[in-house]
């Protein structure tokens, strides 16, 4: 409630639910001072839940599949007609694996699946970035955030096929960055967050033991979706106009603690 | 001019002169709300020009040589009788090489002047929150921001010792943000600035063409002081509450980019 | 010549000619004792120029297109055949951009083209894994290499899609490491290596002006393919049994170099 | 057994005991054709244990203080008149915390206890390299190994100040090896080495349990001083030349492991 985001306009994917990060977002850049619109692949919408976000927010929804250029297109040309200008900031959380719905073991990943997360997860990311460069759609000094995860840099079983698919993702932010940049000044940055209880998150198996153990070993515990939103307010403000192609850990300390004396004691006491 | 850090005590070290990041800090800090003293060694203090900061923010100053213990512990409890309470942010903003300024060679370091510059621009960091964590002079979710500069990643010839010295504050930073966020969920973060024109940064040999250089290859160019200053108010807000243990890239991508088509260009064509 | 590998069996990929990394990992796994099998894409190949390579280690040759798992199948079965047992090392050295081929700006990629890119050039190592693993082709403790480039952490312009496909391929040899590294001791990693006068790379435009600055910068200048080569030779023996799921810079100390004197100067005396 | 160091002269520090990482790599050595001089500092020299080393690998004992210049210049003086030549390879393997030893947490640091682990095992890596230049002791193309631990990267609570001591000496590796690899093409590198059941290793409070956590983490299991020796071996060879100024991690692929199967396991089942 700092007037942060006055004035500008953005877009807000992958607000499934209430537990969403995405969803608090929404709510934060709303409180922020900000009109954004929402959209959701027509596929993964929920139209009942989103509505009451886009009610509480003043916003407007608009489905679009983000593997789509020409869904794309649409999206910000609705967009920039409802709020009336170019595109201050977009937030991308998107992210799907089908490897890890049917429990596929890592190394005998399907690879029309894998194409397909690809597709859903990463690429959809330079092509979200790539139509908002051929428009000219986000205004010079924009901003773009993209939601990943630390598995892009270390291996966690569970995680399978989405730790490369995130390590991509994190690649077209660092590539797409360069360039928007040098063009129009339009920062890219990645958020690596902390463990999430979203509804995708605790889908996958074994989540909830993870989610302890990195809460124990976080000096902070783990971030939450809530935090995490706050986050993602400060990059998406003016204060951070010369942030960009970095991946900023949210992680509560995570990703710099090697062990705690906490999971030390709990695999010593057994 | 969000009142981000509305009601927040602060110590900051290291404003020599309008030119310093942390003099720009000071400024941001007061149009963000905040009350905070300032703070420099005896040695390095400019009466004349930290008196009008000090006016302007209505802080008062503190004179503390950064290496003592003792100098240290007053320090805090001045500040807290000053700002009536504990401390919510602290800015490290100290460093000094007399290998630097005499323009020695790095092989040929003088091992005195390196242990020096280590306990003046390193060992201060923890001298400062050690007296902290003991005095409990910081409030539960406080923010230490220190800041560094990417040599301690990858050499630049002309930073010669101080590359060493700021790769161990970064770990002081990391270890230490472990400790006290533990134990008070204080958090303790590092900012990497692109090369800045402080009276300190002109003063090292080369520096001009060093700062072309950066500025060329980074895509955003180089990031200046003031934007430093604002990125400081967001890690120390409520906002970046469980960010910690992070050394954090404010220099405009530099970091990020191999090199740029303008170098390349400049390079091909001489 | 220290029989490094003497006994071990391999299959070395993506020999094009004599310019090839892989060309020069041939040669030198056969001084050191190796015997292998190569192979190479019907597509790619050049009959003439890889019977010689060959002729010379006593080497069969096995076309077989990396994006097809049924390829790899018959090539693992055979090169067991023929070598009599089964494989200790492999070389991963397959890339392929459409979009760089085709000079296709980054942020105006291909989409079909990047696709097929990411399948050349990334999920082409997965496929060999993921098969050798399931037709337990790989003895314990076997080490497997992919050649990789820095544009996976930092952005070359020039470099466009392909920057993205390494990052991808960086985190398939880490996420494969683990779950091969688990079951049968098998290493794998990334060999991060110079730019180098290969008939791919110096396809890339632009690439004699980078190859000229890469080897300013660092401080033993480029690292050749021979040098790789030998490199290669030493994470294939069991001197290395221990390494995996790394990214090992090959290249003169280029990663860790800001920025050089030698660089400074010629920009300075522009 | 290669003859991959045949010919090579080196310096060997750090050789306390069979369990010590260094006495490995001096029996490696010697088995690989190389000669070499034995140093340690007189105060933690063991004379009966290092005699036995020296008699099996024909090596001669200088002993030297490594925190004095005096001190080094005379090792180098009579390791050079010992071996009859310039030395090819110099293993830096020292590391002391007195912090560590008296068991004071690590946010009341004593700091003359701190400094002095600073000039042991940091600092001392600086003055046997600026040393060496100083009297052009290694021949063109030799290489410098220092060993270190990834607390420099991460916080493992018990580590204390040797964590910011680690993150220094690796910084001046990268740079020194700089310097000394424009002028010579010295490499000089660190091995980031699994905890190992050295004498010094195992007198670290909780030792016992890190290493089991480690072990369980790690693919292949934590790396011993064998196989960390064997790896030496090879970054003193000619093949790999032209790698320098790298961190190499030897640790079983722990580094890039997030959590393992194994260990998710164990805190579920408690």
């Amino acid at each position: 409630m700092y007037n942060l985001l006055k004035g500008k306009r953005g877009i807000i994917t992958g607000a499934l639910d209430q537990n969403s990060i995405a969803w608090k977002v929404a709510e934060k850049a709303h409180e922020e001072g900000a009109t954004f619109v929402l959209t959701n692949a027509p596929i993964a919408m929920r139209m009942g839940e989103i509505k009451a976000l886009a009610e509480k927010t003043g916003s407007q929804i608009i489905p679009a599949d983000a593997t789509s250029v020409e869904d794309i297109e649409k999206l910000y040309v609705e967009a920039q007609e409802i709020l009336g200008g170019k595109i201050d900031f977009l937030l991308h959380s998107i992210g799907m694996s089908v490897n890890i719905r049917k429990n596929i073991p890592y190394a005998e990943s399907n690879y029309d699946y894998f194409m397909k997360g690809i597709d859903v997860s990463a690429m959809s990311l330079h092509k979200m970035l790539s139509v908002a460069k051929k428009l000219d759609a986000i205004n010079e000094g924009g901003s773009v955030v993209a939601l990943t995860y630390m598995a892009a840099q270390r291996t966690y079983p569970f995680y399978t096929d989405m730790a490369d698919i995130k390590a991509m993702l994190e690649s077209i932010a660092r590539s797409f960055g360069y360039h928007y940049g040098k063009e129009k000044k339009v920062r890219i940055n990645t958020v690596s967050q902390s463990p999430t209880k979203t509804t995708a998150g605790t889908g996958i198996k074994g989540f909830g033991d993870f989610y302890d153990f990195a809460d124990a070993i976080a000096p902070l515990g783990n971030a939450d979706a809530e935090s995490c939103a706050d986050y993602c307010i400060t990059l998406f403000s003016d204060l951070t106009r010369m942030v960009t192609m970095q991946n900023l850990f949210h992680d509560g300390g995570y990703s710099s603690t090697g062990v705690s004396s906490e999971v030390m004691e709990r695999l010593a006491g057994e």
